[in-house]
């Protein structure tokens, strides 16, 4: 089945905004084992908004539209989309109760031309919105569907997930089952050279990879009458594939980040954790406590980008400074170790590097990072060449420093390491 | 003049990856007076390619091309395009020593399907690309442009600045002209109120509102037959904006961010920072170190997510903890003072807040965020309501710290306090 994803908004056309929804559908439909050709971005301009529909319809089976679904009258995405199959609309008596408790449990005041938002095409199925008050549309006619979804992204999304997605299934024959396997401390490259084989004689299920800035995400599908079948096909699969990556593999659940992993591995082993961050200046911190829950694990975050803070803070002297350089091996672990002192923390980590553009050397060049990370006293350090912008190196940074993290625990637990090298 | 945007790439279609490049060239044809009124994407398959291009020849003056130039079989953006118009390819001799050169200079070999980015359309204008083996292609055809770029952004972006702006700038009458404004410390829609008259009342020069995280971006934009020309109609409105938002505008250069002129003014006035973070665990310090050169002013950041951290490391009172609440006015500014005792900063700030989903209540809902700034020992203190995700709260936070910093150091040396509450 083919999928078509028509983005309808002044404010892209304009660049004010990039376009996150068209590559969430994107990725999902190809989740959804439905085919995409093509993406429009198209303004809210009826005539051409009625274009792109009209091309879409004589192309693809489903059109996911989203945006324009507003209550101001530039918004013309359900009016435009209902004509286009000659549909007239109808007040939808149940959507304008559930904008009326929308801004009844917010204390605001509705307009007018809010009630523009419960009108609704006819023989439509409507699809709520708890995140906002425009609600979504599904319309048949002549077996093409045509999916209206609001245009913010905390709306859109609970959508998809929760009645697009189900909505869909029911159009293929059997169902499509997707699970995704997120691996760590291993490059792209390496991760798809050791699937190869997989990957050239996949039939059901497909596997398909996703690059991340230190991670590596497979996605495994499989169609199949039933969701049990499907998931049994499934299985054999991500088996293969934990036998093959092991430990680097950090979740198979699609909403479990690198930083949970790592929170629930501190959580579970009844650790607590401190960041001692130089290039990164607190973004692995940062990154740790977007985890809700971190309170109970996260002790203390230094950032230690001059010399000075690293001596008074952290009790580095200022011999082992001049002897190794800010950036080296050695500060990374006295960094970590420092930290250990200081807070008490059971995990500790250090990372100091080069960010650039400027202060790199022959020696040391721009992208050369170490990161030390200490497991109750035991301490592995990596060193680490990355390339790109100086946001760039510090992200990969980050998520290298969570690997290291994840794997020093593992291997303090089980005396097994893999990639660091022991110090 | 209207131009249409054309991303070539499979690799957007499986939303493998986010279309930036559309919203780049989207803003840069904004800025320039173009129109653009679709956009589209389509994966490298010659015949729906084809008729993307046919289309969009039907309906615009400019086609902008990227993605699909690489070397390999799949690559057929070239190939298509040059056929939409009846054009063969050639072997550019030039294109052909500058592929073999790039290849010469990393040490790299060169496989024999690179000669396939050296063949070039007949009659084009070849654009040079200095960060990679695919030259842009202009083409000409019954006053129709075809300009294909790489899909990387890090060739597309310096060949549009360097060679594309100026061939659009030719084919318009006369030349554009645009400046940024960037204000911080008021809302979007306290913005846009203030200059609806101006709004109401545009024509040459426009002015576009763009809307950032705690950050409003004015473009103020004029056309006129010579720069000169075009400079002197921008220059009384950008004069005006200044009237009307003051001190709030943080710059009018397009590549200085928040961060970077809260940086500048600590340089200007030889202070020093350091941070002290609670809920943003780490954000204001990464953004201010996101800044070359940060390390003049930049002594230390604290994380100090638990309130036993607060305590031991900014020696806050457990009293004063349990009096007022960890998120609270006096806390926030105890933070700041702390950080200015302990680490001699001239400026520091504190921060501290209900990032959510969990951890509010009804006296301190989620999204209730405390910001201090001590400069010299002069506190102020900022109460925000922020709404949104865990990430959006702090990232709000974070944009509201760096302007109070703003604020505050500029009401330290004018005497002049804006917006903010004098503690």
């Amino acid at each position: 089945m083919v999928v078509e994803i028509i983005s309808v908004g002044t404010e892209i056309l304009l660049g004010n905004i990039v376009n996150t929804n068209a590559a969430y559908l994107a990725e999902k439909c190809a989740g959804l084992g439905l085919s995409c050709y093509y993406q429009d971005v198209v303004g809210d301009n009826g005539e051409r908004l009625m274009q792109v529909i009209r091309t879409a319809l004589s192309r693809a089976d489903v059109l996911l539209l989203s945006g324009g679904l507003g209550p101001t009258q530039d918004d013309l995405t359900k009016e435009t989309a209902a004509a286009a199959i000659g549909r007239g609309l109808y007040l939808h008596e149940q959507s304008k109760q559930a904008i009326a408790e929308f801004f009844r449990q917010r204390g605001m005041e509705i307009t007018d031309n809010n009630w523009k938002q419960a009108m609704v095409p006819e023989g439509c199925i409507v699809l709520e919105n708890p995140n906002g008050t425009a609600p979504g549309i599904i319309m048949e006619d002549n077996g093409r569907h045509l999916i209206l979804m609001p245009g913010p992204p905390n709306e859109l999304v609970p959508m998809f997930e929760n009645a697009v997605i189900p909505y869909l299934n029911t159009l293929q024959p059997g169902i499509i089952y997707s699970q995704t396997v997120k691996i760590c401390g291993i490059g792209e490259s390496k991760v798809e050279h050791m699937i190869e084989d997989l990957i050239n004689t996949q039939s059901n299920p497909t596997i398909a990879t996703y690059a991340k800035t230190g991670e590596v995400h497979l996605r495994v599908t499989a169609r199949a009458d039933e969701e049990k079948e499907a998931k049994k096909l499934v299985k054999p699969f991500v088996k293969e594939l934990k036998t093959r990556f092991g430990n680097h593999i950090y979740t198979t659940q699609e909403e479990v980040t690198l930083e949970k992993a790592v929170v629930d591995l501190l959580l579970a082993n009844h650790l607590t954790v401190s960041t001692v961050e130089s290039c990164t200046g607190g973004m692995l911190a940062a990154r740790l406590i977007n985890v809700s829950g971190v309170s109970e694990v996260f002790k203390t975050g230094y950032i230690t980008y001059s010399n000075k803070s690293k001596r008074k803070l952290l009790g580095i002297k200022k011999a082992s400074l001049e002897k190794h350089g800010a950036v080296s091996a050695e500060i990374a672990k006295q960094m970590a170790k420092g930290a250990s002192v200081f807070t008490k923390a059971d995990v500790t980590v250090g990372i100091t590097g080069i960010a650039g553009p400027e202060g790199g050397s022959e020696e040391k060049p721009v992208g050369l990072v170490y990161i030390a990370c200490s497991v109750c006293g035991r301490v592995n350090v990596k060193e680490c060449h990355f390339s790109g912008s100086r946001m760039k190196i510090r992200e990969s940074s980050v998520s290298s420093a969570l690997s290291l993290m994840r794997e020093s625990i593992l291997a303090y637990y089980s005396e097994v390491t893999f990639g660091a090298k022991k110090s």
